[in-house]
């Protein structure tokens, strides 16, 4: 049987309102008897109950966390952020995974939902924002993060993704690419707003865009190796091959990479190779990936501090809004030229 | 304001028992009515109230799921199958990291039971199983996965930690290899049981076991890369340097792969590497990794089993033991002679 507080201060000879304030940091009782009571308290191994404390404070401290997949590193790592960020706070993460199904994203979150959790962070699969903006009629707490819907005063945390799919454009463009195909996401913000940066790139360097250059595939998060292996093929059957391909994240690109060494493609030298994400491994790759650094573990720290503060002010939901800015990371998989490094001279983490 | 039950009984002008029983699948209700209750529940998007039904139940359908780190991809990958195996039964996950700091793992387990949950899964980072011990004696449900400790009656699920290494350590020798390192794990049940392995094969392959020849790192789950890049650099500067290293697991020896290449050491044919794990990415690194697959899905499936058994039975702890058995997958970092494949012949997924 776990111990009770009652136990506590009948041992110590003290009330339980004394060990209860003593436990609350409460101003009103003397450093003597706090000591008296949290040696005691150590002592004993006694854990002052969670439950009795979600009735006091009408808090679960339990925030829900919904991500396509958490074999995905980038997940992971936003979700060990968020933990991290909302841990000393004395708040737990459930982490629930809705495998890329939109169908079990919203089971997942009605379960999460009636077990009143305060607040609850997606990292949405759904291609339409409205079960969000029900939500948000509902008054639940719910923070989006990465791919975002035009909800009136819904908060969000995620990169500018046109930004991100410019830069890997730009960056293809100026090591000499000009025939620059997509291996693209799915009808979601993410994927529509890298597939628009992308497109700007090209335009902006008078470089024709064709939609024939861009390779949509939906099992992005969690067939990504399939996926990219699939897209890699169909464009090297094109009478014009590209001679360098920007991937909508790195385990894409990763699939796409294997076909092409299989086939005998150089990279960079044929295709130079870029993806999204900058995952924990992608130093270490057959060869090296360039990538778009996400900020993923910016994005979990900021969505932390986001869903504190609304549980903190008592809001529903503040609609704060937080857009980061993605920075690129050349790797040998784009690096031409005399700067380019081989596999053998990549540098260990 | 979420809906009650009470707002849909008076809008069908049924009972609240009625309700009730339709959502609990009591038999005592007509299919007619059965109908049209779930239909107008399914209109009206009710949720049922998991605070109810756990005030009813007293189970909190909570498990607790604590592990070195989540970004290491055999604990993401372990709590996706554990995950998936609960999620039918209405149990939802908190996931919680230790960052491989025992201090902290006995904080976040101690905030874990507080909050009553089911059952409590946990693959430790401790060195004692005095924690564990403890909990055992307050009838706490626990759950060790991966590393074990000599806790009489306790629940377990792993794979058979010697025979990794035996396997791993057998394949090096098969391949010629006649001076094998170790780069080995901490003084847990995983780290002591693979290099007992190693030190079984070796023998009865009638070559010596030699204390130098075993590195020993102690951050290898959170600062892998790092630890095995620097047991990497310890061997090179030996007189004799190995032809064939053993890591504890797959992130050492992608920190170990980086510092052998850079040193201008041909993997295999100098040094031939084996991992642990058989990680997600092992088949599109600089050089594939063989590894030792651990079973990480199938352990956090039958993981999920004990735990929703245990918690059935009222069962405090069934001290069930499950050990699986390992198996090697060869990949070009130790393939040697004719049916060495080189990295760009490497398949892809």
């Amino acid at each position: 049987m776990a111990m009770r507080m009652k136990d506590i201060a009948e041992e110590l000879g003290l009330s339980v309102v004394t060990i209860s304030k003593v436990l609350h940091n409460h101003p009103d009782i003397s450093a003597k008897t706090r000591e008296r009571v949290l040696k005691h308290v150590e002592a004993r191994d006694y854990q002052p109950s969670m439950l009795g404390r979600s009735l006091v404070t009408g808090n679960s401290f339990l925030i829900g966390l919904v991500v396509p997949d958490l074999l995905h590193p980038f997940f992971a790592e936003v979700a060990k952020a968020l933990s991290l960020a909302v841990r000393g706070s004395g708040y737990s993460l459930i982490i629930s995974s809705s495998e890329e199904d939109p169908g079990l994203e919203l089971q997942e979150m009605r379960q999460l939902l009636s077990r009143r959790i305060d607040a609850i962070v997606v990292a949405s699969t759904a291609t339409s924002g409205e079960a969000f903006q029900r939500m948000h009629r509902n008054n639940e707490r719910v923070l989006l993060i990465d791919r975002k819907f035009p909800i009136e005063g819904g908060a969000f945390v995620g990169v500018d993704d046109v930004a991100a799919g410019r830069l890997a454009t730009e960056h293809l463009i100026q090591v000499g690419c000009r025939n620059i195909a997509h291996i693209g996401g799915r009808e979601n913000s993410t994927g529509l707003d890298r597939l628009e940066g992308y497109r700007q790139a090209l335009l902006a360097a008078n470089l024709p865009f064709s939609p024939k250059n861009v390779i949509h595939r939906t099992r992005v998060d969690t067939n990504s190796f399939g996926e990219g292996a699939a897209a890699a093929r169909l464009l090297l059957s094109r009478k014009v091959q590209p001679d360098g391909i920007f991937c909508y994240n790195d385990p894409l690109a990763i699939g796409a990479m294997h076909v092409l060494l299989e086939a005998g493609v150089r990279i960079p030298e044929d295709i130079a190779l870029v993806g999204c994400g900058n995952l924990h491994y992608d130093n270490s790759l057959l060869v090296p990936l360039s990538s778009i650094d996400q900020k993923s573990s910016e994005i979990g720290r900021v969505a932390g501090d986001i869903v504190l503060k609304m549980i903190a002010n008592k809001e529903k939901n503040n609609g704060e809004t937080v857009v980061l800015s993605p920075s690129l990371v050349v790797r040998a998989s784009s690096r031409r030229g005399s700067a380019k490094a081989t596999a053998k001279t990549a540098k260990a983490k």
